[in-house]
């Protein structure tokens, strides 16, 4: 088949790859009903993370099952399932405590920026509807798999309340699905920092009430203004820079938590700081499995629209163009067509 | 009256000093019932923290109202009172957020090494108990002051549930009441690192069920064997160094919270580390006012017998012997009979 394969900073090729194929008797084959690209794609696309060699991209994804393994009990061919891009076995300690991507078997997603992959772990990773969804939720469902998953984790582990003020430092689409779940969750006034106009027009359709386009310390000074010189009760960080976490930390009530859910680069905490902040700090890689089952509900009531986070659709061939567009800041997120 | 002041590293002077006086509205006196040397005062008594000239120490206290000021409502002379090391309004957002130690007004408490202490904020700081309580309880009562507090909020912010197992690194008077804390959260197992009998043996009356000897790296290994290599549920860091705050990092499993209240000097964090061990933080200056109503029942119900901690006691006359005895580590915690 065709398939996505980055060969180095900024060569992103559509080209022939073997088909996957079942290499353990837990893995399942799936046929991507749409696939996309991440904002973490665009690390090694840029040049900021070292490669071992071409990559198969692509770890977001949905679509149906066409083949599974010999120990595959809980989905089999021909249903439509999501799974995490983080793959877990769902019965060890880690997964049973709520943190699946700390699974003792953990393995990240890759492979998925093409028309089929495999999906090791199938049983303890994919989750299947009742129903072949409809077209038009593709992708809502699809994001699921990781972006709303994500800013989902961000909110939760922020413990956003009924009535919080909510702070979200990162307009991209993470910081932006964090705007949707801080409003699911009951958050009454979510302030997010954006200066970019389709960001700020999307964060306020996801439920944003306030949005600062100020940056850095004047950025601070103006969420401080906004809750009255209190601060945020709940904070997404969204970005995983030195400077958005400085950001977040500096717009944090006493007491709040901050949900770090941007891979951090470059991040140094200084502790004692932090201590007398008081702020508290709760991240990683996004548990989306333990969310799955309740986003998929919310989608397929189309209680939720997190698929409007994608605005670039492009015919999976040119994919190179989707990660320009993103590099560009040109899109949001660009959903691949397969 | 006599009182103790630091006039330099090592020079912890008994001597004479004005009286306390009612210097603001909002202020009250009291009349301590004892008093007690903190492993805080150990940092300047040590050298370690600049000092801005000779210093009137002591901020853990309880005893009874002698005068108040014309603003107090809520206590008044004849009662017994506790009150937290951190003074606050217990009215601002902060306060009502749960973080009285982040108040908008806070002080710290100082010169409670003394027979006589003037407290301000006495109506958002001091508890009063219904009647004056029996000697055998005040040791107990002091300890709520911050000793205990701090212990709790440290089991508190490491979200400590029923049926957790605990680890808990320090085994100074925090740590030892952080095991009394996790075994009143309902903790079933309590791991502590200690290598010092009398401090083991009092982590064992507390409810520790196992005791790690080894440190740094050997310690965390052998939490992680002796909980299957899973690591502890939540973590209690109560001392404030680089190294333990790697100790409890390394034993926290994937999703457990630290709670850390030891003051950090010199502590750095490393964000992705952090967030690829999936480690929450929460710490910070205890906000005992909070606890206070809910430990002050526990003693005087005596569910609970923080006081052991102190085990010298001294008349307040000798405080530079109880400073030395604890800076040589033969006292855990030393108690002065004002």
């Amino acid at each position: 088949m065709l398939a996505t394969v980055l060969h180095g900073p900024g060569d992103v090729r559509y080209e022939s790859v073997p088909d996957p194929q079942i290499l353990k008797p837990t893995d399942a084959i799936i046929k991507l009903s749409a696939s996309c690209v991440c904002g973490s794609d665009l690390w090694p696309y840029r040049g900021l993370q070292p490669m071992d060699g071409p990559a198969h991209m692509g770890h977001e994804y949905c679509g149906v099952v066409v083949e599974v393994g010999g120990a595959v009990k809980t989905v089999r061919p021909g249903q439509f399932v999501v799974g995490s891009f983080c793959l877990s076995d769902n019965t060890c300690p880690h997964c049973r405590f709520g943190f699946p991507s700390s699974c003792e078997q953990r393995e990240f997603m890759t492979g998925a920026q093409a028309p089929y992959a495999r999906v090791p772990l199938a049983d303890g990773t994919l989750v299947a509807t009742a129903e072949i969804p409809p077209d038009d939720l593709i992708p809502s469902l699809l994001a699921a798999s990781d972006v709303l998953g994500t800013g989902w984790y961000a909110a939760d582990a922020a413990c956003v309340r009924p009535g919080a003020t909510v702070a979200v430092v990162g307009d991209g689409a993470v910081g932006l699905m964090g705007v949707l779940a801080a409003k699911q969750m009951g958050a009454e006034r979510i302030i997010i920092m954006s200066r970019h106009k389709t960001r700020q027009d999307l964060a306020l359709f996801y439920g944003a009430t306030d949005i600062v386009a100020e940056r850095g310390d004047a950025g601070v000074a103006r969420i401080r203004d906004l809750t009255k010189g209190v601060g945020a009760d709940a904070v997404l960080e969204c970005v995983g820079a030195q400077e958005s976490m400085r950001q977040a930390i500096g717009c944090a009530r006493p007491g709040a938590m901050i949900g770090y859910v941007g891979v951090p680069h470059g991040v140094q905490l200084d502790g004692q700081a932090l201590f007398f902040s008081q702020t508290g700090m709760m991240g990683g890689p996004a548990p989306v499995r333990r969310f799955l089952p309740h986003l998929l509900d919310l989608v397929l009531q189309r209680k939720i629209d997190p698929g409007k986070v994608f605005d670039l659709h492009l015919p999976i061939a040119d994919v190179a163009e989707g990660y320009r567009a993103m590099d560009d800041r040109r899109a949001i997120k660009t959903l691949l067509l397969v």
